[in-house]
């Protein structure tokens, strides 16, 4: 194999200097000449018909220049999944929070004093508050035209119900299996609403042109997604539309979906072609934004007396609140993996997705992989318990590998998980008892399919220096796609990295790219990047050895340098095309083009069993090892020590990678420890962060330990595959799986709050 | 030959709504947060040493942030033809509003305030005004490091002299050819020095970032050009410098060179990274931009009796000013055409461009052919009649056809110029003496060779739902290259022209163009184009064919629609290719990549002789025929009608290609009657369009006709080749051709102004 210069390094972050000192324009920080601000008038109810809008006061408002209702932007949206929001509400309001009337003024100031003398009537409906009251026979439907609404193929609503989607698994014969059980442990996990908090919240600006075309600068994860979102909305050719983006503080999934964008396009289509901004308060980010789905597991394992499973059955309700967004592919994607990553003979799951009166429940790190490994990794360390197996081993037992058969049907290939097990056990000293009386050791692990099929393509731009543009669509969140693109561009040209600068986001300029999002951007939009720069590479080589009259496979380009590797070790510096009368055979600056795609590897997943023979491009493999102190008491639990073990396929810069992980395992020890969004009759009753807590680095472990298990995956970019997800996800079971160890308490509920940890051991005794 | 549907139309352009409705953004509109302003201390000497600059007491102004001068700033640029020149003087002025000091502050008042409390202390030089008295023996070197400056091979300065370049063309024996000539005729015709006088006047913004890179917006129409400017002069790699485009108020060569954007960012660089902006005020525009040069063209004609041409000598003097900029180029361009488009077999120029105190002199419409040919027709209209032969008629005995051999030693292809000349005298009725005692008709016509050798690239990129994102460089700036260039990418996918949209120009997104200069446009990144829209092409039909299992070769692109042409004879719309599962085969949108280059047909340039076999991609020739009429009272001239002939090989848009005609013979008839940039000791006395008069609507002749001599250029998109500057060529000499065959006088110093023609006609008696 070739030799690598600049994969596998610590690579500094090529966005950071531009960070750390503030010259990076975030959404909120974009500013155009004649700026128009939107602010809006939200309902106070979960459930209501509008019966009359008055305006009137609000519009006399000085420096107030428009107000827009949802009658005059009639357009429906939904996220390429279902089609069921409205841009403004219309006739009916199905959340607390829902925006009806837009104000649109020349300060901030002027739009929120006309939103205040805004009057809207409404009659109160009754409101579905909870997931299963919303199953109820007479339960009132959410969506009555549920499906009327154009959707995606994907996703199967039930009729007559809340029911937006309903994901099947089936394997094998699960009633048996149970009856060929030694052991069954059945428990019901529950996870709260949370919201992605990231740093900065949802911020668009949009203007329209005469031609009727309309651009936003948003903080987007998905700029194509939401291009083909207004451009359908709106009935408009995707030409027409242009999203440019903005550097996104924090995206966690709540910057993929469509959640600020429409809002600014619908002001703007009234603001006379003056750009019109929208930023939301860290209240409306709470309640408005995007939430991670409540979700009520209930899983039941059958297992032999060695620990060998035998069945599984799982049932999970989601509450996607009152527009299904990418709800019902969480519960899709989480339902496929809601067994975990075993080799498990006989399996049921049903997956469902519930409209109710709350806030939008959407995509979250871990497309609700997290939500189901809580539940899937406690309720196997039960099973171990009760059969005084060793919590390792019967994941060892039982964990998929190479050639092993998945739940879905798949033939398992590149599967690092017994090594990653491993290794995170060995990181916390697993064999060794923890010292003082409240200790404990947890392991857990996970694995999550990334989003399939989906493409990517590149743009390698060649200057005529030899600096090079990278036009590509991947964007970069703090997760560190950047600096990964422009290693992968600068080994393949052979060329020094800081040669490599990577354009802003523009869908009006670079190409295309399905979403920043599923862990996907590394391997595919890498892949897309190699293929680009071997193109760029091919005919830079073609050009000096027609120069030179010899073949460019006896070329190399070492360094910024081409040299002939035999004959008379002829070299150029790539700089000196020109002079070096390069460029005179055909005098253009090179363009290589590239792209990646999952369509032909992926083997559509049966919608009545789940199965597949390749349902996804790579698995992600995880495990995860906690050690914690029990303080009993004030129920506080301190986490002493974490290690993670990941299969990242191939680590292309270990600093990078090391960062992701550790962040997400500090995100997932928030989720675990503290975060929940408490609600009154639908209404979000902490949207701050003094009443909602995140963790700070005072919360970070002591010790975070980080392996990279490097399984090469064959189709990934240096072997590479995504690793932006799976710390989240099996953080909170290896915290809880590591109290259970300290102190005999199994919390089932998350988050685990001091209150409940002191009830259980009051219970305990 | 397949039937086009959008070539050879007169569409509407694209550009025109937003321009209509004010949306479009120029130089001067660009905005951004935290904008600083830059006013400028200029010099009020032609030549001076600077001894001392005093900012005490500007710095202390309120609002400023910022003093920059020379030593700051200590870089050198040169339009890529000779590095002469400083972003601000240094040790020494060399022309009266050469920019010295350059202040930053939070408005432009701030500015102007602390530009005026500058002190500076000069020792005044021996200023050369003159082109003339720069070349006598004992005159002040301007550069006296000249032949240490780097610069481009094809200029030839005279080592301890004033001349920065010398270009000699030379074929057969001129000397012999004259002592065979029955007839010979010398004379000097002189050209003022004018401006290019757009509607928008330099305007730029520049902002560092910082990682050290340096993004400037600006209204250019060469912003590769400019980036290898800025990068060179500050010497990081091109991946470091951006250029992005705004849209252009006019540009006729003073927005190729740089002239604005190294004054942006030498404020930029001293701004602690805040954004800067600089807009010329209309005197500074005048005297500081750039002008036309000033230009003597001694020429002296001999022919036989039937009117052969047998020999031609012209001796070209130019007045470059301070700094060479384009100058050099204007020299050697003009120079090789100076002999007009003729079959003359002995021949010899020298084109000299001379470094005086003055404006800076370069590249404007035409690049000096219309200068020349005002000398060459109106010369060879004296030959006609001291022969008594018909102006039209000697042209016709003389003209380059297919087969000819030029002056410059190439054999003429795609010459129309014989029908151009007949067209434009059937226009105005040649052959008909006009009625009226002091009206008159007049004919010329000329050449000009397109800059060779150049490149252009282009990326077609198709969306999701088939419509076209088109990155290109070529710059609108009125002339309408933007909808030939969506004409050409439509006509050759076969989809409709409204689903094409052109990205904005970008040295950060679009790929390499050479500059919008020199007619190019149409022909080079046409030809770009259509090579990135048939890749393109060519991958969409291999899709399809892969998706149906047939042939790409038996499927055709009609109207946006895929069709087999044979057998099952199926369809499909192109925005229907995700539904219709032709995505699913390969599910990426489609990149198309393109260049063209004219480097392999190029045949350098004989310095000696000025001989090539093929020193241009194509010469563009033009007839042009005016009736005027004299009023003998008051000398003024009225142009009654004009006949506009030209050889465009093939007008792809009919609208904008005689709006293009239009336009240059208007703004000829501004050179030929009333423009004159008036120069007291190197000080312009007439910076305003008060004093400097322009033509208005109301100068526009009562009939101007416009034909197309379509000659189809073999190497041209669809038989296209360039038209933006011939109109203003043969404008001065037609109408002074005109004015002689009225009254009887010849006015050989432009402008023609009335009180010149009283003069002549009182000395004609």
């Amino acid at each position: 194999m070739k030799e690598l210069r600049l994969i596998g390094e610590p690579v500094i972050r090529k966005d950071a200097l531009e960070k750390v000192t503030g010259g990076a324009i975030y959404g909120a920080d974009f500013k155009l000449p004649g700026l128009l601000w939107a602010r809006f008038y939200r309902s106070p109810y979960p459930h209501a018909k509008i019966v009359k809008i008055d305006t009137t006061r609000a519009k006399s408002v000085p420096g107030v220049r428009g107000i827009v209702t949802g009658a005059d932007v009639p357009y429906l949206h939904g996220s390429a999944v279902i089609r069921d929001q409205p841009f403004l509400a219309m006739d009916r309001v199905r959340y607390v929070g829902e925006p009806i009337v837009g104000v649109i003024a020349e300060d901030v100031e002027a739009a929120e004093e006309a939103v205040d003398s805004i009057h809207v009537e409404f009659e109160p409906l009754v409101a579905v508050l909870d997931v299963f009251s919303a199953l109820e026979f007479d339960a009132p439907l959410i969506h009555e035209a549920m499906m009327e609404y154009p959707r995606t193929a994907a996703v199967t609503p039930v009729e007559g119900t809340n029911i937006c989607n309903h994901l099947k698994l089936r394997k094998g014969d699960v009633e048996k299996g149970f009856r060929h059980s030694d052991v069954i442990i059945e428990d019901t996990y529950c996870v709260p609403m949370i919201q992605h908090a990231p740093i900065e919240t949802h911020a668009a600006t949009a203007k329209c042109e005469p031609n009727g075309s309309v651009t936003v600068w948003t903080s987007t994860q998905s700029p194509f997604y939401i291009r083909a979102e207004i451009a359908r909305a709106l009935g408009i050719p995707m030409n027409r539309v242009r999203i440019a983006c903005m550097r996104v503080g924090g995206g966690f999934g709540c910057k993929h979906e469509m959640r600020i964008e429409h809002l600014a396009v619908a002001m703007a289509l009234k603001a006379n072609l003056r750009p019109v901004k929208v930023v939301m308060t860290r209240e409306e980010e709470f309640v408005s934004a995007l939430v991670r789905m409540p979700v009520h597991v209930k899983i039941k394992t059958g297992a032999k007396e060695d620990g060998t499973l035998v069945a599984q059955k799982v049932t999970i309700h989601w509450d996607t609140g009152a527009y299904s967004g990418w709800g019902p592919l969480v519960a899709r994607n989480a339902g496929c993996a809601s067994p975990g990553p075993y080799v498990i003979p006989n399996v049921e799951v049903n997956s469902l997705c519930v409209y109710t009166n709350k806030p939008l429940g959407g995509a979250f790190r871990g497309l609700g992989v997290p939500e189901v490994a809580w539940a899937h990794e406690c309720n196997l360390d039960s099973v171990a318990h009760q059969l005084g197996i060793d919590p390792l081993e019967i994941r060892l037992r039982n964990a998929l590998e190479e050639g092993s058969i998945s739940v879905m049907g798949e033939r398992v290939f590149n599967g690092g998980l017994k090594e990653s097990l491993r290794r995170a056990a060995e990181g916390i000293n697993w064999n060794v008892r923890s010292e003082g009386k409240a200790r404990g050791k947890g392991i857990a692990c996970m694995y999550k399919m990334t989003g399939t099929p989906t493409s990517s393509s590149a743009i390698v731009r060649l200057n005529e220096d030899g600096s090079v543009q990278v036009l590509q669509s991947a964007v970069e969140m703090g997760q560190g796609v950047e600096t990964v693109i422009a290693q992968i561009t600068a080994e393949e040209l052979g060329i020094p990295l800081e040669r490599v600068t990577l354009t802003h986001v523009d869908t009006e300029f670079t190409p295309y790219e399905r979403s920043t999002t599923s862990s996907r951007a590394t391997f595919h939009t890498g892949n897309a990047v190699m293929a680009a720069a071997a193109d760029a590479r091919k005919q830079l080589l073609q050009l000096v050895a027609q120069t030179w009259e010899t073949e460019p496979d006896e070329l190399d380009i070492i360094n910024g340098w081409v040299v002939e590797k035999e004959g008379q070790r002829r070299c150029v510096e790539i700089g000196e095309f020109w002079t070096a009368g390069i460029y005179s055979k055909s005098q253009f600056p090179i363009v290589g083009r590239g792209a990646f795609s999952t369509v032909d590897i992926f083997d559509p997943i049966d919608p009545e069993t789940g199965q597949s023979k390749r349902p996804t491009a790579f698995w992600m493999y995880a495990a995860q090892a906690a050690e914690v102190e029990v303080d009993t008491e004030t129920g506080r639990v301190t986490v002493v020590k974490f290690a993670a073990a990941h299969d990242v396929g191939r680590a292309i810069n270990t600093m990078t990678c090391e960062q992701q992980i550790e962040g997400a395992l500090v995100m997932g020890m928030g989720t675990t420890l503290f975060e929940e969004l408490l609600l009154e009759n639908g209404r979000v009753t902490n949207p701050n962060f003094v009443d909602y807590k995140i963790p700070t680095s005072m919360d970070v472990p002591g010790e975070i330990k980080t392996f990279f298990v490097e399984t090469f995956h064959p189709e990934g970019p240096y072997g590479a595959k995504g690793l932006g997800e799976p710390g989240l996800a099996a953080t909170a079971p290896a915290i809880g799986n590591a109290i259970y160890n300290a102190v005999g308490i199994r919390i089932k509920d998350l988050p685990i709050t001091p209150d409940k940890v002191l009830k259980a051991l009051k219970e305990r005794g």
